[in-house]
C-alpha cells in the first residue's frame, strides 16, 4: 500500500475476477477462485528487465479463457454404459456435460493451462462419476472391466503430467465428493485410517483436532505438505509418491504410508499393517506410487506424529556461492543428528529472486550481505526449520547453525524463512498473472546423488540458459544422506505452445542426460513416461508391465500412456 | 573360575573339541568350530530344575553327530552338465562330494541340527559351484534356466527356515568363498558396493578402516549387526529382509540397500541408485526379501554411517512389570527425539534368566530390586544403548531415561548392557551344549502393531507353556512408531523330532492365529511358507507369484516351496 502511493511507476492491473462458474478459466486456474497471489513490484521490475518487455506489453491482458467450456468430443459409451453408472453411484452423480468433462480430464500442467486458455479441449472422459462408497467403486471397476471401459481417477487434480487427462475417454472417477471419510485414529499405533479422497486441509485439521473429535491423548500432524497441499489429495500424495515441503524429516507420502486398499480388474486388495515383516517383497510397497495403474486406491493408514509447533526452531543463511551451501546441506543430511524439516538451498539465480521475494532485499540484511562481500549472481540462500521434541528440535538447530558457519554461511535471523512459509502454498497462484501477459512459467524436478548434483545442475541450467531472456532458477528442497533433488523453474516469455513444448521436453532431456532421475515427487504420468524405458531400462521397465499385466490385464485402468506401461 | 573351585557342585563336561573335518557335527555346530559357550552355573541349575533333569542326565552325551558325512542321494544330473558347471567355474570350484552336498544344502534350524546329529540326510544340491566371478554366475543362470536345473543360493547358510535347502537338488551355489569383493566406497554418497557373498565381519572391518583403505575423510559402520553377524552375507541380510540388533536407529537391512544387481532367468538387472525417485514402483522395493526365488543377487550398494563408538551411552531398567516396560517402550518410540540403537525389552520369564546371564543376579543390584519390591516372574528387564551425534546421542539418553522412570523403571547402571553386549553374537553357542543333552532351543519371531503386542503375547506364551516343563522367553528388540516385534525363545527337554516339528509348527500357527506378522526378520524360506497363503490372502500371494512367473517362468530359482510361490 504504502509502496503504491510512493511509487508511481506503472504497476499492471492483474486479474482480481474469481473465474465464472462454468468457464476454461475456473479449471486451469489454481487453487481458490476469489483467492489470488500477484506479483510484487521489485518481481514485476524484474520480468519486464528478464524479457525485455516494457510497460505497455502489461497494458493489456491475452486470452484469459473466461469463455464457457465446450466440448465437442463425442461420448463413445452408449446410453446403456451410462444408465448402469447412473444405477451404480445415482443419478446426481454421474455427469456428461461438458465442463464436468473437461475439469475432472484436466490437471495442472502448463501446458493443459495454455490449452484450455485457448479454448482447446482434448482427451476428456466420456462420463465423471461420483462413487458414494467403496463398495460403489467395486461395481463400477467390475462393470468397466467387463466392458473394456477406461477409468481414470481423480483425486485432487493437482497433477503437472497429465496424471488424470483420460487419454481413452471412458470414466473419470471423482474420489474427493465422497470418498473422504476419516475411518479411523489408532493412537496406540499412531496411525489414522482414512478414505483415499480426503483433501490435505481436511486431512491436517482432523489430526490437529484429534483431542476433540477422537478423545485422543495428543493433537496430530500428517508430516506431509507439499505445495499443492490445499488441492490435493490423501490418495493422490501416495499414488504419485509425492514429497512435502518437510519429507527432509517426516519422509516421503509413500514413507508415510503404512498399508494401503485397492479395487482392482483382478479384485480387491488391502495390504497388511505391521511396522515391518520379512515375509518377501511387500504389497505395500509394490503398490506405491503405482498411479492408478493397477487399480482405484481407496483407503490407506498413514503414520501420523505428534504435533508440537512449539518446537519448531526457523533459520536462514546465506553462503557466498552454491558450492558451499550444497557442502553445508551434504554435511547437515549425513551428520546423524537428525534432519531439519523445512530445508532449502537456492541457486544463485533463485536466490536473488528469494531475496526479493521474502523481504530481505533493500532491509537492513542486506546491507549486512553487502558488506561481507557476498556478490549477487553468487550469494545463496537457504531457509530452514526444525521439529520434533524440544531438545531434538534445538539440537539439529544448533548443528545446523555450526555446520553452515563452518561453510562460510552468515546467519540471516528467521525472517526470510517466516517469510517462505507465510506464502509456501501461494506461489502456484502467480501463473494466471504471469500466463496473461504471455509469460511462460514451468518446473521439473529431479532425485540426484551427492556426487552429481553439480554436473546435473551445470547441464540442465545450461540447456535453459542457451535459451536467450531465459529465467532458471532452482533450489534443492529434500534431503537424505545419499542425495537430494533439484527442483527447476524456468520462465520465459513464451505463448507458442509448440515452441513451448519442444523447450519443456528439451529440459526433460537434459535431466536424464545428465543423469537425474525423471521424476522426485511429481510422479510419472502421461508427461515423461515416453522417457521411462530410457532411464529404467527394458529389464525394469518389463517387471512393470508384469504387474499391470497382472493387475489389470483388459489395460482399462489409466491406460494411454501411464508409466510407460503400454506397448 | 572362582566359581569352579568354590563350587564342588556338578557341572557337565560340555563338548570343547573342535568338530573334527568332514563330521556331520562340523556342519551343524554353529560358528567357529574352536569357539565354544556354555551354559553357567546358575543357567545350568536353572535348566535342570526346569526340566526336572538330575546331574545324572548330565553324565553322558546323547549322540553328537561325529561321524563323518555321507550322503546316499544319487546325483541326477548328467556327467555332461557337471562337466559343463566345471567348464564355467574351473574344476577346483565345482564339486559332487558327499560333504560339500550336504554342507552346502544345510541351515542352522534346530530341525537340521537334529537331522544331522542322526546322519540323516534329505533335500541336498546335486552339484556345489563356487562361482568366481559375476560373469560365471550369468553363464550358470543361462545354462540352468536351459536345462531346467534348480538353484539355490547359499550365502553365509545361517538360515533358519530352510532358506538355503535344495528341496530339488540341483546347483548349491555358494557366494562367500569368491563372490566377497569391495566394488567401491563412495565417500560424497555414504555408501559402498559390495559383492553380495561378503560376511559380515568382513564388511565392517572394511568400514571400519575407511581412512587407511580407501583413504577416506572419515570411518564408516555398516549399522547391520544381526545375531548372526559373523556367519551370514550382506546379501543374505539383503534377501531375507533381515533386521540387525541396532534395527531401531540404523534400519533394517532393506531401508539400508540403495541398489541391487541380480542374475535372473530372465536377463540382468540392476536398480537405479537415486536416493528417491517417484518414477513408479520401484525395481529396489520389489526385489527385497526375495530369497533367491526371482534370481541371484549379486552386488548391493548399501547406506553406510559414521563410525562414532565414542558417542555410544548404555543404560539399563528394570520394571515393576512387562506392562510398564511395554508403555516405556512406545512412549520412547513415538517421541520423536530419535531412538536407541540397542534397545530391548525382556518379558518377566526371560528377565528372569538375563539377571542371571548379565551379572546381576546376585550383586548389589541384585539387592537393590529386592529392596523396591521388584519381584521375580514379574519384574522385566530393559537394555540398550544410544548412538549418533554426541548430543542426539545424549539426548535419546537423556529422554529414555526420564520416560523409563515415568513408567516406574529403575535404573541399574550399564553394566547389564555391557554384559549383553560382550556376548551379543555367542548365545547361539549354546544349542550345541543343550542338544548335546536332548534339550531343544528354538526360537521364532513376529512383527506386532502396539495394541496387539499384548494378545500376540499372551497368545503364544499360552500355547507354549501349556506344555509342561517348557521354557518361553519372551523379548522385544526392534522398535518402530507404529510397533515392534515379538521374538519368542523355548526351550524343553525334547529330542523326538516328530514332537519337535508338531510343537514348533504350533508356536507358528498360534503367531497367525494371534494376529502376529508370520516373520519379523528371519524370512520365509521353505519352513514357514506353508503359512504364507493364510497369513497375506490370495490376493497378494498372487502378486508374488506373478513376479516369480514373471522372473523364472521355468522355476529353477530356489523351487520347492520358497515363499508359497509355488502352486
Amino acid at each position: 500500500m504504502f509502496e503504491n502511493i510512493r511509487n508511481r511507476e506503472f504497476y499492471p492491473q492483474w486479474n482480481e475476477k474469481p473465474p465464472a462458474n462454468g468457464t476454461y478459466r475456473s479449471i486451469f486456474k489454481w487453487g481458490a477462485s476469489d483467492k489470488f497471489k500477484h506479483p510484487n513490484r521489485r518481481l514485476f521490475r524484474m520480468i519486464k528487465q528478464s524479457f525485455s518487455m516494457t510497460d505497455a506489453d502489461f497494458q493489456k491482458r491475452l486470452k484469459e479463457g473466461n469463455e464457457p467450456v465446450k466440448c465437442d468430443i463425442p461420448i463413445k459409451l452408449s446410453s446403456d454404459q451410462i444408465s448402469t453408472f447412473k444405477n451404480i453411484a445415482g443419478e446426481v452423480n454421474v455427469s456428461t456435460d461438458d465442463y464436468q468433462r473437461v475439469k475432472y480430464s484436466n490437471g495442472k500442467t502448463m501446458e493443459e493451462a495454455m490449452l484450455l486458455r485457448n479454448q482447446l479441449v482434448g482427451n476428456v472422459a466420456d462420463v465423471v462419476v461420483h462413487p458414494r462408497s467403496i463398495e460403489e467403486i467395486g461395481a463400477i471397476v467390475i462393470y468397466c472391466n467387463e466392458q473394456k471401459i477406461p477409468i481414470y481417477v481423480y483425486g485432487g487434480g493437482s497433477s503437472v503430467n497429465f496424471g488424470v487427462q483420460c487419454t481413452k475417454g471412458g470414466v473419470s472417477l471423482v474420489m474427493q465428493t465422497h470418498i473422504n471419510n476419516v475411518v479411523e485414529l489408532n493412537e496406540t499405533n499412531q496411525t489414522i485410517t482414512v478414505e483415499a479422497g480426503i483433501m490435505g486441509p481436511d486431512y491436517e485439521k482432523v489430526l490437529n483436532e484429534a483431542p476433540l473429535r477422537f478423545n485422543s491423548q495428543y493433537s496430530y500432524t500428517c508430516g506431509h505438505f507439499p505445495q499443492s497441499f490445499e488441492y490435493s489429495s490423501v490418495g493422490g500424495w501416495v499414488s504419485t509418491w509425492g514429497s512435502g515441503q518437510q519429507s527432509s524429516y517426516y519422509g516421503d507420502a509413500c514413507d508415510l504410508v503404512v498399508s494401503q486398499e485397492y479395487v482392482t480388474p483382478k479384485g480387491r486388495l488391502r495390504t497388511l499393517d505391521y511396522p515391518a515383516t520379512a515375509t518377501g517383497p511387500k504389497l505395500n510397497d509394490i503398490m506405491k506410487g503405482a498411479e492408478g495403474a493397477f487399480g482405484v486406491l481407496v483407503r490407506v493408514t498413514m503414520k501420523i506424529f505428534r504435533h508440537m509447533p512449539q518446537n519448531r526452531r526457523r533459520f536462514a543463511f546465506i553462503f557466498p556461492d552454491w558450492i558451499s551451501a550444497v557442502n553445508a546441506a551434504r554435511e547437515i543430511s549425513q551428520g546423524q543428528f537428525g534432519m531439519p524439516s523445512v530445508f532449502r538451498i537456492s541457486d544463485a539465480e533463485e536466490s536473488d529472486v528469494a531475496l526479493k521475494l521474502y523481504g530481505v532485499e533493500g532491509s537492513i540484511l542486506d546491507h549486512a550481505i553487502k558488506l561481507r562481500g557476498f556478490k549477487p549472481n553468487k550469494r545463496c540462500l537457504c531457509i530452514g526449520h526444525t521439529e520434533g521434541e524440544s531438545n531434538f528440535s534445538a539440537n539439529v538447530n544448533k548443528k545446523v547453525d555450526a555446520i553452515c558457519k563452518q561453510n562460510r554461511g552468515m546467519f540471516l535471523t528467521a525472517i526470510p524463512v517466516k517469510n517462505w512459509e507465510h506464502g509456501r502454498f501461494n506461489d502456484p497462484y502467480l501463473r494466471e498473472d504471469l500466463n496473461d501477459y504471455g509469460i511462460m512459467i514451468d518446473t521439473l524436478e529431479s532425485g540426484v546423488t551427492w556426487d552429481n548434483i553439480h554436473n546435473l545442475h551445470q547441464g540442465v541450467r545450461a540447456f535453459i540458459k542457451k535459451r536467450s531472456k531465459t529465467i532458471c532458477m532452482t533450489h534443492a528442497s529434500h534431503f537424505y544422506p545419499q542425495g537430494t533433488n533439484l527442483y527447476f523453474i524456468f520462465i520465459a516469455k513464451m505463448s507458442d505452445i509448440n515452441e513451448y513444448r519442444a523447450f519443456q521436453r528439451g529440459v526433460i532431456d537434459n535431466i536424464v542426460k545428465f543423469g537425474g532421475s525423471l521424476s522426485h515427487h511429481h510422479g510419472v504420468g502421461k508427461m515423461i513416461a515416453p522417457w521411462m524405458e530410457r532411464h529404467l531400462g527394458t529389464q525394469q521397465m518389463d517387471v512393470l508391465r508384469a504387474l499391470k499385466q497382472h493387475f489389470d490385464p483388459n489395460g482399462i485402468m489409466n491406460p494411454g500412456g501411464t508409466m510407460g506401461l503400454e506397448p
